[in-house]
This record gives structure tokens, sequence and C-alpha cells, in this order.
């Protein structure tokens, strides 16, 4: 055996693992590779790995001599049981103080589980979320850590230096100390909730600009790039306006128009809801987002119901581009707000309920660069955060309620006229009620809790005095 | 010992208890009773028990001496480790084809679980919904029982005899047998569900007359009065009716308006939104009647909102009621429609995930008395499913699809009027948005598989040809 030399150890050879090997490699670091499938090892290392330092191991513990003490082990594995499995055939190689990184998509609460049953054994253990696609693994990602606290300082440097850099001289990382055990997946999660708002309203925008004005894709990608330049200016309205460009090869035609209206997902989005749910927080808009990819789903039954039900008239006559697209801006960039408020109110919750302490402004400089929800908008987040650390919801913040108040008619404007002609514009919709139910004073609910109260003996509260009641509504 | 003469034997006397055993008693059975505070079973015996074929035990091994065998145990307990912990307790007093019987809430996973518990010793297991709050438990529920097959002969003439009864004759039970393991206690979650709904829907149609039309609770009430002689005739919308009326005996004015506006919730309406969202099933109309009782809860959030962003505007000069209070009439009405037609989706996406073979018609027969969502409409649904047991969504069935067609512009007409004026009723809108998104052929989804593929090479279909496709978009 040679003497163990490698900085870091990767497992899991997928383009997301591959480039964020040559990621750090390329920042000074020698890396360790592992692959259950040998063929794939040395595939990487005679191809892109060729004359780089990066070395490979064909069994687990060949891998393992690899690396320098205390061992830093990174999974790039699909989240599941596999983590699990990996885990268990690693653990006999490894020493006390050596450190399991994984930085898939776990689900938080098996993170908060792995990082217990590691920690048990003397070692330490790290749940990180991981995002910007292959080309933010290959350049320059967001991570965001969680775990063993004392494992941090052990991969700080190498983290920091793959991370993106932002700030005006691109020299702070999106990559900081999340909090405990499973904060890290947490966030991670909860940016991808917020990317599946962010991707929906976006669609809508373009919906509408489609349906309603009836706009061809070069029309709406000149607006999508104009709006990018603005408040909106962000990694996802950059990649609308370069989508709705794109010709396609067969036919010569815009290609969007030939790409099947079915979404799939992979589970963030749902997870992001479910916990929402669990814990009681109000994220209509990351919901019905979540609740759109399914409806699209069904392609089918679509078909058939509107041969049943008849088609929505979706169109309006009287309404011209240029007075509408302005309002379509602005109602995308409220529900955004909306949005990514709903999104941090579920991490103040979260914060609370499994005590992680997570720093909201931190959070909002992680997605500043690197993830697909990066965008320039983040900055304001963190600003009003370190502002009020305290902060109650970010539509309090100073500049977010003068942009929802100056807005929010034309948010009213598009969401109504959508309504009234039939083009669904789901996650727009549930920011406005969302929006307008947060700061009513006095809702509906007085009669579900009557209600309740009437079949259930639940009992209810009063306006004007303490304590609990009951009512015998049906005596006189 | 005395010889066994219990034909059946219940454990747990809270009120939905004893009101059960009561009701069965009154039936003709002889029931044997258990709680684990004794002093509550001497007290029910020589109180409401008196002189009634009602004996109690004041041990588990004395309760189940007093039962015939095979013996049937129904539980009214608590849900989640207690059922657990009292299966552990019983089981070392039972023998085989004894049956254990759990009547609470149970969430339908666990149940599934308890099944093969029980069954693999044995013994027979039935997870069974029971709805109609303290009333219905005494003077007929509406049951739905699933599990162990072999079980329901034994208790059929029971469970029967103690439901609730309907059709001309009233003679018709609102019990029969739902399925395998987990279906029963599945069915009565998304029984749940639909009531947060068909609430959620009738307390904004509440806050519209009241808030829009600047209604008092004596003109509201008559209006629901009115309501429940039609479409709408239902045990919700007749309830309703009674709490408008009800006078507040400190204030002699009307209750309703001195009942704080935060809604509780005991969980069967989040684990109907997960379980939808987990199969991917769109039911928004019940996940935002959810989503609204948690947004309801915060209610020092919203007093605080409202001082920065402030109210909503809420008012329209314009609107007489003459002519609003029909389209809030008919916009309840098809939202009632939609939200059934969730319902009913998530239940056949649930038969075939988790084998169940439901029987949609027989269901909503189930639901036609005795629970709370219980309404001459559940006829309509249960024609609906027998004319066409394949039926692919309730919407398309004729009676349905014509009411649609002939309400969708009122219901159109109040949520945009109420989006427009500030007036939140996001149960109203997530149904409109689902009926056009689900009647429209193409929506907006191909942009948000574009982008999936652009940052993360998820892949796309295409409408004109078969296959997967990958676009490199940002190469020329």
């Amino acid at each position: 055996m040679n003497t163990p030399q490698a900085d870091i150890g990767l497992i899991g050879l997928a383009v997301m693992g591959e480039n964020l090997v040559l990621n750090m490699e390329e920042r000074g670091y020698t890396v360790a590779v592992y692959n259950r499938t040998s063929s794939k090892t040395d595939e990487f290392l005679s191809s892109k790995a060729k004359r780089k330092k990066i070395v490979g191991g064909h069994s687990l513990e060949q891998f393992v001599s690899l690396l320098k003490k205390p061992r830093k082990i990174m999974f790039m594995v699909k989240a599941g049981s596999a983590v699990d499995e990996m885990i268990e055939q690693l653990l006999p190689y490894l020493d006390k103080e050596d450190i399991i990184i994984d930085g898939g998509n776990a689900f938080f609460k098996d993170t908060i589980k792995r990082v217990k049953y590691i920690e048990e054994k003397g070692l330490r253990y790290i749940g990180t979320g991981v995002s910007g696609g292959e080309e933010g693994a290959r350049h320059g990602p967001s991570i965001m850590p969680g775990g063993s606290a004392s494992a941090w300082p052990e991969v700080k440097e190498i983290f920091q230096a793959i991370s993106a850099k932002v700030g005006t001289n691109k020299d702070i990382p999106c990559c900081d100390w999340v909090g405990p055990n499973g904060a890290g997946h947490y966030v991670k999660m909860v940016h991808n909730g917020i990317e599946y708002a962010d991707m929906e309203l976006i669609s809508e925008s373009y919906f509408l600009m489609k349906k309603l004005l009836g706009m061809q894709p070069d029309d709406i990608h000149k607006i999508f790039l104009e709006w990018n330049k603005g408040v909106l200016d962000s990694y996802l309205i950059k990649i609308t306006a370069d989508i709705l460009k794109k010709r396609d090869p067969h036919t010569k035609k815009f290609l969007i128009d030939f790409i099947l209206d079915k979404a799939g997902q992979k589970g963030t989005g749902v997870w992001t809801s479910q916990n929402a749910l669990e814990l009681g927080v109000p994220i209509p808009t990351l919901i019905e987002a979540t609740v759109a990819r399914s409806l699209s789903a069904l392609k089918n039954e679509r078909l058939n119901a509107t041969k049943v039900l008849g088609a929505p008239k979706g169109i309006e006559t009287n309404i011209s581009r240029e007075s509408f697209i302005p309002l379509i801006h602005n109602a995308l960039y409220t529900s955004k707000i909306l949005s990514y408020a709903q999104g941090f109110q579920l991490l103040r919750a979260a914060s609370n309920e499994y005590g992680w302490d997570l720093q909201y402004g931190r959070i909002a400089y992680l997605w500043r660069g690197g993830c697909i929800i990066r965008a320039q908008f983040l900055e304001e987040i963190k600003q009003a955060y370190e502002t009020k650390p305290d902060l109650q919801n970010l539509v309090l913040a100073p500049y977010f309620s003068e942009a929802l108040k100056k807005y929010e008619q034309d948010l009213r404007e598009v969401v109504s006229t959508s309504l009234r002609v039939g083009i669904p514009i789901p996650a727009h919709c549930s920011s406005l009620t969302y929006y307008d139910a947060y700061r009513t004073a006095v809702l509906s609910a007085n009669m579900i809790q009557a209600q309740r109260d009437y079949f259930g003996a639940h009992t209810y509260e009063r306006t004007d005095m303490p304590g609990s009641f009951h009512t015998e509504w049906t005596k006189e």
C-alpha cells in the first residue's frame, strides 16, 4: 500500500459525482474515487480524470487506504436505502473521527437518524445539500452542510473552495455551516420547494403571454430577456429566455412548442409540502406548484375532460399587450416574494421544531449563487434578516412590504382576468389568497370552530374573554 | 366466573365509546365494557348503563371472560401508540379467531401493519371508520370497516344494526365492508379530508355574505336555511343555519360574532393531503382547506401583518344582494362538486396503489347518512358510479358535468370578484383552477419540462414523436 495521499474521497461516479471530483481537483485537492461498478472508475480515471490528482479504488478497502486521516468520504449515490447500505459496507474500514458526507437529496429525517447512528460509533456525519445541477457541480455549486458540528472545520476549506462565489469581489462562498443533524438536507429540501414555486410561476407567466396575449416564443423570449435586467434577475428567468429562442433541430420551429406538457418530479417538492402540512405552516404557493405538476401529468384524463366539459375560453379580446405585460411582470414579482416568504416561514418553524437555530440571512446567501434559485433578489432577503433577525415574515420587511403594496393591484388584475377567461394559474392565485388572508385580522374560521363544536364538542375560544367554551347548539 | 354472555366488548368509555355501547344495547345486544380507569366503568354502569344489558370488567381478564366466542372487542381509544399498547395487553387473554376492532381514527398505514401482525397470530383485525360525532355514535353513525375479510360476517349484523339507515324506507344501512387491511380507515380519512373542504367552502360562502354583502348572521341564517332545501341539502348546511341564529347567553347578541377565528384540527386533513401528494393525486381544494385552517391559527401574525400591509379593501359598492347571493350559491355548489370529485380521485388512486378494489358507489352510500358530510348529493355520486363503475372522474358524469357547465360562470364571477376586493376564499379559487386545468388539453408544464432538462438533464417527451429527449440548450 502507498502512503495515503488523498484529501477527500468520493463514492458514486454519476455525472454529479464526477463533476464534483473534477471541481475539487481543479482547486488543488487530491481526490480518491470509488464506484460500485469498477469499470466506471477505470473509465473515469482513463478519460476525464487522466493526468489529474485523482486516484481510484477498486475495493472499498483500497479506496479507504488512499485517504488521509481523519478520512473524509463523500457519497453521491441515490437517496434512500443505497446510502444505508454503503454506510454499512464502509464502516468496517473506518476509524473514529472519520467523516462520512452524504451529498445526495436525502430526506432530512433519515439524515437525523444517520447522524445519531454514526456519532454513537465515534465517527462523524455530514448531510449536505448540493444544488446547481451538472454545471454547478463542475464549476461552483451552492453547498448546504449540516450534521456533526466538529466535522465542519475539517471540510470547510475544500467545500468553500469548490462552491460558487458571490459578492462584489466574487469572494463570498455559497457554502456555510447550516446546523445540526438534518438541517443541511432540510434547507436543500426547502430550496427545492421554492424552486418548484419559482418554476411554476414563471411557467404561468409564459402561459399568460402565450394564451391570453397570443404571443409567439420569440416575442416572449424578448420579454424574459428584458425582465432579467430588473428585480426578477435570476438564473431561472435567464434559462427561460434561452429556452424560448431555441429552435427544434427536427422542425426548425421553436422547440418549446413541441415539448409535452407533462411535468415530472423527483420528490423534494412533495416532501416540502408534506412537512409544511405536518408543521402547520401555510405554504400554499409551494404546494400548488407541486399539485400543478401532478395535474399536468394527467394528460390523457385532461384530453378526455376537454371533450366532455369543453375547453376554457382562454382569450380576452380587449387586452393590449403593451398594458398587460407589465402587469404580468408585477404579478410574477409579487408572487415570487410571497412564495419565498412562505419558504422562509417554513424554515423558521422547522428551526423551532427541530432545534436548529437556523440563520435565515446566511441561508439566503447560500442560495445567492450556484443553485437553481440563485437571484439578485436573495440579496434583499439577506439584508432583511440581517437588519431584523427575528423578522416574523419576509412580507413585513420594508423592501418587500413596499413592493407588495405597490404591485398587489397588478397581481389582483392578472389573477382575476385569468380566472374570468379560464387560464389556470394556480400558483399566482394561491399567492394572492395567501397575501390577503395573512393580512386579514378576522377570517372565516369562526364558522369552522362553531361547526366543530356543534358536531364534535371540540370547543372554541371567544374574542371577548379567555377560556374554552362549548355550546349546546340545538338547545333553545 | 359466569357463562360468557356479551355479544361484543368495548374498551374506552369516552363519549364516543359510551354512546356506541348504548346504541348497541338499544338494538338488543349485550355489551361488555372496560376502561383503563376502573372508576369510569363503575360510574357508567351505575348511571347511563343502569338496568341495561351492559356488563363491566375491572380487569382485562375479567372483561374478556364476559365475551362470547369468537370474541369481538372494539377499541374506542386515542389513535397511535395507545392502540398498540392495548393490543399487547389484551393478546394474552385472547384465542385464535377472536376479533379486535379499532374504531378510532388510526392512520391507515398503522392499520395495515396491525392487520398483518394480528392475522399472523391467527386472530382477526378490523380497522373501522366511525363518523357522526357524539350524536351519530348514539343513534346511528356511518361505519366504514376494513381488515380481515373473514371477520366481516361475524360483526356485520351488529354494525349494520347500529348504523344510520337511509333510503325511502330507511332500511339501507350506512355500513358495509370496505376492503382489506387499511381500507376502512383510509376511506374514513378521505371522508374527513372532504369534510375539511366542505366546511371551508361553507365558511367562505358565509364570509362573502358577511364581508362583501355586509349581511348580519340572522339574514345569512335564512339563506342557508333556504339553501338546505335544494341541491346543497346536507348536515353541514343545516348546522351552519343553526349556528347563525344562535344567541350568545352572555351578550344576547349572535354567538358566531364572538367566536375566535382560529381553526383547530386533529390531523386527518393533513394525512389526506400528505397522502395525495405522495400518490401524485391533485386534490387542491382539500389541501387549501387544510392550509386555510393553519393560516387562520396565526392570529397574532395576522394582526401584525394588518398593521404593516393594511387590510384588504373587502367591499364592493355596486353589488346587489339579490343578484349576488344566487351566484354564491352556485359557486359553493360547483366547488362542492369539484372537491368531492377530488376526494373520489384520491380513493381511486389509493385503491390501485394498495390493491383494495374499492367500490365507489357503495362508499358514497356509506356517507349518505350518519356521517358529517351526509347529504342528498351523495345519492347522485352513488348513481354516477353505479351507472359507470370505471368512471374516470366524477366531473365527467352527466349529472355533474351539466351542473358544472351551467354554473361555472357563477363560480368564476364570485372568485374573481373576491380576489379583486381582497376577500380570501382559497378553497373556491383552487376549485376553479382545478376545473380549468383539468379540462385544458395543453397546460404550461412544457416550460417546466424544458427548465428541468436545461439545468438537470431530466429529459422531456415530445408532442409529435415518441421517446425521451435531451437538448443542449446553450449550444447554438
